[in-house]
């Protein structure tokens, strides 16, 4: 397969773009969880949410699992022999493919490309979550050759999936607390970077929310406050509760998405989005089988798991939703189906997705119909 | 994807069959040589020569080469960056996917499956030439789950690519050297062994010689010997040098081949096909870079090495063919022009994939095209 690097060209020149996440997929990436110093009891209850996360997306679409070498047999069991999940070998350091897996785009005639993006753990030796991340820089190169399709690689300019969302129709939104840290691109100006957003995602307008609700893990990734659930409509974390530690992020992202206009001129429509009523906590015992590794970002009891719903992932005809055992977990899955009024809404218990920092979103990466107009 | 166990079905009983190797192909399957208890140097060579029987294949139709993961980028270097060739992560003991990988079947109706035989290095504990093996054995399920075909599963018979080819109309060619050996299936007899080649193969008439020309590696696969070149023909090794240490073998098959009947009833056509004049050898200097590791067959100076043309691979209009820099290169190249007139004949320097005991064949698995008729 063929790598573009940046100079030659990019999306945009080229005549792609991302589509949204609502748009028509072909399948889903996911990677395996296995690292015992980010994941407790050696992962295995971290396996069984990966899993019911995969046989939730398989009901709709093909799932592609890339599992580590040695546990190829095992999850292979796991997973068992569903129609509609694949399981294929592949080194990662950890299990996020969101953030280190590629974006494809597309251009109309039927081509797909992948924009691989630099990924440095979060941070990289500023305050990346573990070092070193040589494996998962790699899996945007496997991920584009699997499937087929040639790969842009700017040089230089570190991103995560994580930290974007389109509307396919030309706007990306995202976070300045994570594009513009310290860990990424230090060197760019923020003109700088929306350049770069616009010419590998092929849009025109960059739409920034100030924070995230996770300073110290992801810096703040737009999938854990706002999405967009159509062309001019986002989704936005709500809580009216001021006891809730993610209160104040709530009130200024849905604050700000409410003035917004997006590249074709439309005022956002902005849902709201529940959180849980109770805050996630890891337990003194479930945070002691997890291994403490130097240089790995340790775990705590004292600090809120990053629990949001909408970090949810869109499929074709589905939508699958965090579920945290929470009082709030039937009126997510209602909010969720009031904005996609046509999809299925699945819930999928996601608490041991949590404990590792991230959930339904940040474990699954979605590969566009390359047929797409 | 579905396995599909003895007892359950035989591609027989559903209407597959195994195309010939001469049939349409999408495309082909290799694994990347790593062993330094096989190969010299570190494999490094050998690694060499797998590229350049890749690129040749790439010429014709797509490849994909499959790396254990350690490997993974320097074999992307190695192998380019180059139209058609598709580089995967996947562990294996060695490197020979024609015996270890899935043979397909198709229906005639668009689908296509998988067999997996069993796999046990050439002999199990009898005589095989590692151990363990346990790697090898999976690489049939994970390229049937690539290839995205439902999965046929002989409980407990073991089986090569190499010691099978056929005609894709109801025959198929072997050696008793090999099959009836005490390593593979000694509990069978010869009568359920051909019945376990026809359910699966989907063939009705199974023709044997009785040799084959390495008894210490493979125990004489067919496909070091004869092969089929279009329904009703067949070529077979021949040398009339009494010198030669393949002399007797060749002399044998031919006259073996010269008076069977395939499952149609046709008289077979058999084309002659030249050996290296001068036998090929390692020197001691090259053997000393293998590493000698218990349970693992040790390369000698004093053994032949099994140098035969017949270890072609016929592609989607094209024949890749050994090369030894042997004075009879030419005219190998020219013989198998003439039997597959429509096609072009590419030799590939292979001296190296021959120290390690195969050649093109061995080191190739195809997949037909599941629309065959």
């Amino acid at each position: 397969m063929r790598t573009i690097y940046e100079g030659d060209s990019t999306p945009k020149r080229d005549g792609y773009r991302m589509p949204a996440e609502f748009e028509p997929q072909d399948q889903v990436w996911m990677l395996w969880p296995h690292r015992p110093d980010n994941w407790r009891n050696g992962a295995k209850p971290a396996q069984e949410a990966y899993a019911a996360v995969a046989r939730a997306i398989a009901q709709f679409e093909p799932v592609t699992v890339c599992v580590k070498p040695q546990d190829y047999a095992a999850a292979r069991y796991v997973l068992g022999e569903e129609e509609g999940i694949r399981v294929i070998e592949m080194e990662s350091d950890d299990a996020w493919i969101r953030d280190c897996g590629p974006t494809f785009v597309v251009d109309g005639q039927g081509g797909m490309r992948a924009v691989h993006w630099h990924f440095n753990a979060w941070g990289g030796l500023v305050d990346g979550l573990y070092f070193p991340w040589d494996k998962d820089e790699l899996v945007g190169v496997k991920v584009a050759d699997l499937a087929g399709a040639d790969r842009y690689r700017p040089d230089g300019f570190v991103l995560e999936g994580g930290s974007i969302h389109v509307d396919g129709q030309g706007t990306v939104l995202t976070t300045e607390m994570c594009l513009l840290s310290e860990g990424r691109n230090p060197g760019l100006s923020k003109a700088e970077i929306e350049g770069y957003l616009n010419e590998y995602l092929g849009t025109e307008k960059v739409l920034w929310i100030q924070d995230g609700i996770d300073p110290d893990e992801t810096n703040g990734h737009i999938d854990d406050v706002a999405c967009f659930v159509a062309p001019g409509v986002v989704a936005c974390i709500w809580t009216e509760d001021e006891e809730n530690p993610f209160y104040a992020q709530c009130q200024a992202a849905y604050a700000a998405l409410s003035t917004m206009t997006d590249a074709k001129g439309r005022n956002l429509k902005v849902h709201k989005l529940c959180m849980p009523v109770k805050p996630v906590y890891m337990t003194q015992t479930e945070v002691d089988t997890i291994d403490v590794v130097e240089g790995t970002l340790p775990r705590g009891t004292e600090d809120a798991c990053i629990a949001s719903y909408m970090n949810f992932l869109v499929v074709n005809g589905g939508v699958i939703v965090p579920q945290y055992d929470d009082e709030n977990d039937g009126l997510a899955l209602q909010q969720i189906q009031g904005m996609f009024p046509d999809h299925e809404v699945v819930g999928v218990r996601t608490r041991e997705v949590v404990y590792g920092g991230g959930n339904i979103h940040c474990i699954t990466q979605q590969q566009p119909k390359a047929s797409l107009g």
